[in-house]
């Protein structure tokens, strides 16, 4: 392949360090199922990154996999997961959540966002109906930060949230696929030890951040879903060889590496919007993390796509399309550089 | 971990040529879910070496989710799959073909096997039954080869439950986790391509035969089951980074790598069984493959456990223990002989 | 309760000529789960009825379990059922079709129906998506006649949807749980036997239409969903005493009793609107079925619901309500002028 | 038919006194879904009749489906139920519990009861496998009484019973889909106080004992499973006019009458038993309820098939048969004594 690769945060293997990590740890002989040492060491840094050094860490290996286990996990069966309608699990998971027998109830969505206004509506809604026992019970707030559209929560906004579960009765996931890329936006004011305080569980995405596989799912109050490894085990999410996911994030959460990567990619990001200014080139809308939503007119779209791997986004008019453009851990300078002289 | 290494064979990490793919290859930008090319040639060279290069084939990641995604995919929902008692499906994967929605429905072993006359007898009553509709309907049989006793089914065994199967209906599946090692063993008769052509679909293990993880699901026949991709999805079994799984697949079958592991894996099992023998020592019963059940005083088996990491298998009597030790693609020649030297 | 009994269609027991039925034929002993000659015969009636003499028709219980079963009997395992998002199982069956594995997915409702500019709209967006194998697959179109809203669907807009979902290789299904009401109705112009010619399957509602429980599916083409017996039972949803349905059943399909039911609704519920025009009050919008959406003064309720026995739909405005009042075969003509008189 | 009715105990509608009260109540219009006082007044009797007035009772219509709701209400996701080898649930729902996600555990039978050094082994061996976090977690055990063989617990094991439940924190059901013909069997020293007292949810059978459909689940411990009532509406076990099952059990608790009839049906039984031995003949088991299971000639079974509606139980040997003859409430006097002069 040889486009400029901004298709996607996926498109290369794993950061050198994890690389090296994997390869000096191949031939020791440990234990299965991430009871070796290296992944216990692996859970110690995360939860202390976290500030909640107590808290359960468990290695899953994707996204849409992560999701449903921890839904699944934390749910009653008779209970179902708030999304905002363009969330990852409502659209784009082929109906893992409802695999699992739990409906996904939609609220409209502001760019990605649940609004705090419109979930206590649509909840106070939902308890004042007649019927309100012969529909599914609401029993967890599902948000990602950042969104599929790459925008952020604020603190306020993610306290505001934590109130309404609190009266609603709900758990508060947050699906961190791109988390590095949330917390290294110069906006951003949500720490991951924010994180850790207001949610219930969530996940800190590596493959997406700089792992070749992998996500560390963090409940913070310790011994809070019971046999969750066997909920693990059941959902096809317990990796044999645990210890690839566990070598992973130790390396990811060793000198901060995590944080580091997130910097370098949002860096690119921000050169790349600031080029997209200057031209006079349109954004959709500006997201502020690692994904930029570019409106491009269908004629030069052909060259610039023989050019530069993107992803689709929708069309935007009969004569303009929007593609989605992210930097990575991976994107280097000299590939920012030539995307900037093609815009 | 200075113990000698026989407690399972998924306790390393890679074979170093699988390693040295994945290096080499981390920094290339290319498309995700397995649509690289890469992946796409490793797709062609499972087929190829399994005879039939037009078969689907489809990378996932672990044995249990393998299982479920499998077994999910060819099953109607009011079907079940017929498994031995001992089977790891019935046993030791916490429900997931349950949480699927279809039942595991057991007959006896012998050995980890299902004998063709008990299966075909096993049928026989079912549809014999006066409640017949009332039951779940056999879809499918499950077999692994070799058996969680590292046991073999012979080509005539295979030939004759494939009979059944067709006279009952039933897809025929093979677990093929430590294929490697049936493969390698002197007094197997049945090669991947029997298996290829016997059998409706199987898959051909990475995680315990050399690969970092990852297994092979082969369908000899292509388009045999619609949308299995979005099945796998909804599974949570597909990566965003597929080619790591082709990677990896596309070097174990470059140049035979797979059976090669396989070769020296059994040849390593045999010389601790001669060494058994050779000492007047006993197992269980003798399993031909990489797999050792070996009967141990239990007063020996404190010292012994505190140079050798093995599996405890079962009780034998007041004063006896069974080990499971299990030789892999790993397994050093100076290992083995320190084994050798303790029994 | 005194109260004028306006507040659903199932507020009574069942037409006296089934309580007759079940009382004649009590102490007779017949064969279980609908095997006995009764529910034979009532198979037949219902069939013949529908203009589809080889129909398969299984009587089921009620609405929830019937929906539930046919959509789980349908679907494969990856795919889900279109309803409009006001429709019965995407909102009031708490999650039932979810438990079975299947996402409803959602399409904007105009007063309860699915336009078909609408469903073909959404059906191309979504073929088109870049994602659309990480999507759901739809499956099905399921609609209700009348729909919650007492809206009817036109024989053209039947013909549409058909052909929509012939394009699009879907399953239409057709939830009739009122559908004698909808029959009966003067501006109706669609026929049992349209819908059985138009739909793969459908149920006739008996529930909400003079028995005491009860709901024919009918599937036009014999053997088209293989072991629907045994999905049923896996649903829970198999009577031991299947005569009981089949007795109700074979009533209403006797002399047409079913669809003087329907009449006898409809007139009673025409009666009532026109006295609403008449006296000026209004409805929210105008159902032509057995249902009436009523606008009443918050102030007024407080006394009219003394008197009279309604469902509350939703709130109008500041200081109105919108009520729902509902005729059934059980309506008597001095309940109806009751009613008029409080107007 | 004119065979005498022997098959099974659900061949005829309801005692007389339930086909009087729905025709007396039957053009009362009341609330739905059990929210009416008839049915208010039933669960007052049930609740009393077992000694907890506080008691949550539910009415559900049938037995299958009371087991996959009540089984699924219980259950964390991740756990199974533990049941006889030959347990109703484990054969014969067509996977009712399996469809819900969870596993039926079995445990050998004798004559359809599992002794409770059994059950206690069996956890046990659970507890103490290497593997006991990949595995199905027991979660409750379910028994019947009567079992599927007729036969019943003592006191004194459903005590044993007990007190491993607590030992191993399982929730313990009672099937007593015939529990009228366990309560009125001479030998039976269990009362419907001691099912109260020592499990945590059973259910009181009416489709075989009396009522037309309908099973009244018992929770002693009020608000034992929070959201029991949406968990029925999503597994369609919800009735609309749920006031059919609180008419049935209102009346079946009413007198004790549900009581009269397990001795009426026992009566017959116990005559039917005494004539066996009389005229020398054999029954493959004694089985001390409503159900009687007789060896007969093959020869003899031609023409004695010709005469009595019985249901086939399994072949004896190359020239006997075991049939299972069944008395109910509805079993005459004169039917008994034809029976009995044709053995």
């Amino acid at each position: 392949m040889s486009k400029l690769p901004f298709a996607s945060d996926y498109m290369e293997g794993a950061h050198p360090n994890i690389i090296r990590a994997l390869t000096e740890t191949n031939l020791m002989g440990t234990a299965g199922y991430g009871t070796d040492e290296i992944t216990c060491e692996a859970r110690r840094k995360v939860a202390k990154a976290c500030g909640c050094p107590d808290a359960d860490v468990f290695f899953l290996i994707g996204g849409t996999q992560t999701n449903a286990t921890v839904i699944d996990g934390f749910l009653q069966g008779y209970e179902g997961v708030i999304a905002a309608d363009t969330g990852h699990i409502a659209l784009h998971e082929a109906g893992a959540i409802e695999f699992g027998g739990h409906k996904v109830l939609t609220v409209p969505h502001t760019l990605g966002k649940i609004e705090p206004d419109v979930l206590r509506s649509y909840l106070a809604d939902h308890a004042a109906d007649g019927n309100y026992d012969h529909m599914v019970i609401p029993g967890m707030l599902y948000i990602s930060q950042p969104t599929e559209f790459g925008t952020l929560y604020s603190l306020k906004e993610l306290q505001k949230l934590r109130s309404i579960c609190d009266d609603y009765h709900l758990s508060f996931y947050l699906d961190g696929a791109r988390l590095a890329y949330a917390l290294s936006t110069p906006s951003n004011d949500v720490t991951i030890r924010d994180i850790a305080r207001l949610c219930d569980v969530f996940y800190i995405g590596g493959t997406k951040c700089g792992a070749m596989i992998g996500e560390a799912v963090v409940i913070p109050q310790k011994g809070r879903i019971p046999h969750f490894f066997t909920t693990i085990k059941q959902h096809g999410a317990l990796l044999a060889k645990g210890r690839i996911l566990g070598i992973q994030f130790d390396t990811l959460f060793t000198d901060d590496l995590y944080f580091h990567l997130g910097d370098y990619a949002i860096k690119a990001a921000d050169e790349i919007r600031a080029a997209i200014d200057k031209k006079g080139r349109r954004q959709q809308f500006v997201a502020p993390t690692n994904q930029i939503f570019l409106i491009i007119d269908n004629e030069e779209l052909k060259t610039f796509g023989e050019k530069v791997a993107y992803s689709f986004w929708e069309k935007y008019d009969e004569t303009h399309t929007v593609l989605r453009l992210a930097t990575s851990w991976a994107t280097t300078p000299e590939n920012v550089q030539k995307l900037i002289d093609l815009l």
